[in-house]
């Protein structure tokens, strides 16, 4: 039988033009990660089983993981999500790490769900925490860095809309305000962040399943189902209007538009499939038509650490996948054509042996030079040069080799410039850096 | 119960500290490999079973892979070594793919064995690959690159050699001149692989266990043992020293010696652990009396791209691990001291909503900036700096936001410079420009 050609399913190859987009996004992710002061980390993509049934989300364990046993009997997860490791990672060194702590990494991530469009079975995501803020300039600075990066993307504010809510709005509304039990409470808020997936009398039939005879008798469902319909928060009601987290809330969008970020809105039925947020949760949503849907998200989740047994800690932090990213990118063409970085293909018409000597110098002088070896006509090796999209073709002959002259064909304009090794570098990194400052 | 603190057993964290020693490591790996005219790819950390069956040695698939069943009962693999791997992305484009193809990654690979230095359970390692060359060029450009890298880590001759020998040389060895059968010559040749970690006595008697009485009686293994004392080409039996294998082997070392690579030596006991080597094979031990061992290998494998059932495509192609790497230059003094990416630390003194202005003016000249965000006293905010050996301090407050001119100070040295925020932000980034050019 014949071996598979095909990557495992709902994971993905990436050659070498996927893999250079790849490292365009991540670079810039990490250029701007860095200029908020975060330190990138990193960790086993193998944790043992139990982090994850501390906190996350149970359907996520039971069902969309990919778990094992180890040869040695340990049972093993390969992480569906980074926030229980980095969790872990601070808490072992809870007291030597001074804060506050601002770290980001961009792991590969598994789940084992029906592939579809923007979700596969792994991605890779870069995640930003913050540690040790209490405060909401904690949140104000992700935030603020978020919408730097789309920016550094070339993303402008038309093209995606930052939306806010409060997981302790949240329980203030559906337990103080219409008196559900902490329960029906939790249960109502993972309904609630599915409701944009389905239509209006599934969601309300939903909900009624989820909430006591009691509680629908006397009119709690109508009452929610009006608050969902608030989508400013100077229209709730007083007592929820008043409350901090409103407050805070409200503060925190006057902030960021004092910032220029004025594309945000409150979105009371934002609530994070995450069961460990605390505070403040955002979402991205793209704007494009054809792709209304969250691209990233986080917010505020002070237990985390402190579920690993030490001293609390406050934190938030935010996960923002590849694909959906890259989605992003090509609905709105700010996806940049990126070449190989070979600079120069040599083809060595005479001497092999003596030919090496000037393709060191030129390496040595920081050239990107790839060599062709065969003995293959030169209109067969020029067609390999074009057909890898290598600017600058070298012809190394006896003559070039006698003179101690070159020439670099430049191979879309078949401009030819002739000189020494050196002059030749030169030439070809001013033009390289010329390139590098019009980015 | 508490949750466990510490990474998966033989994995490893990456602190900021380690994730920064890795970045530099990757960063050379990179550089030199794109010098040479390789592009960069990547695949899934898991693999269909079935493609390490075929050719990989036994003993990994069966007692050190982390193999398991998936939720859709497919029988998959976190993948040992990439060699399948690449063998499978390039014949599932055999066609579209232009030749010479010159391929990099850095994957992350898991074993399941006992962890010992230099020896963990998951490590990176760079893969180098170079297709469609037949020609001994591919092996000489793959280890000048090796050298190269060595070089480019700062590492002189006198800390590594070069050991190079031929598997067809070895097969024309046991089983033309010695008279071994094909099968006693194939676990003969695991056999030797293991020789320097065996005491004498214990090699001759493994030896005497794979093959047959006959064999024994008939002088085959003092033959063979005459024949793993000899450590120069020239001093080959005549019928050995005259077959192509072993004078394409003269030709390398002297090609090398041309290219100032002298630290080379014939090893005839070199075997490479997997079945699927066909030609050359090198490995680069160091040569510090504490950790002589093997460090990283290659060499040619034709056979495995056309296992996939498309046209064969000859290739050569090697792994290096980022632990011994990093043991080496640990050893040998050649790790560099590496700091934190970020540039600023600001406290804010007054008004944290108008400090915001001049933090996002700073980032937006290209520094890297941390703030503090707590009320903490300026002593303390000082000294989270310096525990994080961030150069510069930046001190907000009134005075600083009234007359738009801020003061920077070297926190080391207690230099201070004032002035505008571009003259400022000229002044870090002249610097970092100084000290990277140092470098």
């Amino acid at each position: 039988m014949p071996l598979p050609l095909q990557p495992y399913k709902g994971a993905r190859d990436f050659y070498p033009p996927d893999k250079r987009l790849q490292k365009y996004m991540f670079g810039k992710w990490r250029e701007v990660a860095e200029r908020y002061g975060y330190e990138e980390y990193d960790a086993p993509i193998l944790e043992s089983l139990e982090i994850y049934q501390a906190k996350t989300g149970d359907e996520i364990v039971n069902e969309q993981t990919y778990s094992f046993e180890d040869r040695g009997k340990r049972q093993v997860v390969i992480r569906p999500e980074m926030t229980p490791t980095v969790s872990r990672m601070v808490a072992a060194r809870r007291q030597e790490l001074s804060y506050p702590l601002r770290w980001y990494s961009i792991p590969n991530l598994w789940r084992y769900e029906r592939p579809q469009r923007g979700r596969l079975r792994e991605h890779w995501q870069l995640n930003v925490d913050i540690f040790g803020i209490a405060d909401s300039g904690a949140e104000y600075e992700i935030i603020v860095m978020v919408d730097d990066i789309f920016k550094t993307f070339g993303a402008d504010s038309k093209m995606y809309e930052i939306r806010l809510n409060s997981r302790q709005l949240i329980d203030q509304a559906l337990i103080n305000y219409i008196g559900f039990s902490s329960n029906e409470s939790r249960a109502l808020s993972h309904l609630i962040d599915r409701k944009a997936k389905m239509d209006k009398s599934k969601f309300i039939s939903a909900i009624d399943d989820l909430v006591s005879p009691k509680a629908r008798a006397s009119g709690k469902v109508e009452k929610l189902l009006a608050l969902l319909d608030i989508d400013n928060l100077d229209n709730l009601p007083a007592m929820l209007k008043l409350h901090d987290s409103a407050l805070d809330l409200k503060k925190m969008l006057r902030q960021l538009n004092q910032a220029g970020i004025k594309n945000t809105l409150f979105d009371i039925s934002l609530m994070r499939g995450f069961d460990y947020y605390t505070g403040i949760v955002f979402e991205v949503y793209d704007r494009h038509p054809e792709n209304n849907r969250s691209m990233l998200g986080g917010g505020r989740y002070d237990g985390l650490v402190g579920a690993f047994g030490v001293t609390p800690l406050p934190t938030v932090g935010f996960g923002w996948g590849d694909v959906t990213l890259a989605n992003f990118l090509e609905l709105h063409h700010l996806l940049p054509q990126i070449k190989t970085e070979t600079e120069i293909y040599a083809v060595l018409l005479d001497d092999l042996e003596k030919s090496q000597a000037p393709i060191a110098k030129l390496r040595q002088l920081g050239l990107d030079l790839a060599v062709d070896w065969s003995n293959r006509k030169l209109g067969d090796q020029i067609k390999t040069a074009n057909k890898k999209s290598i600017p600058y073709l070298l012809v190394i002959g006896r003559n070039e080799l006698k003179n101690n002259k070159f020439t670099l064909k430049h191979l879309e304009s078949s401009q030819e410039i002739t000189g020494s090794l050196s002059e030749l570098a030169n030439h070809v990194i001013e033009e390289r850096n010329n390139l590098k400052n019009k980015q």
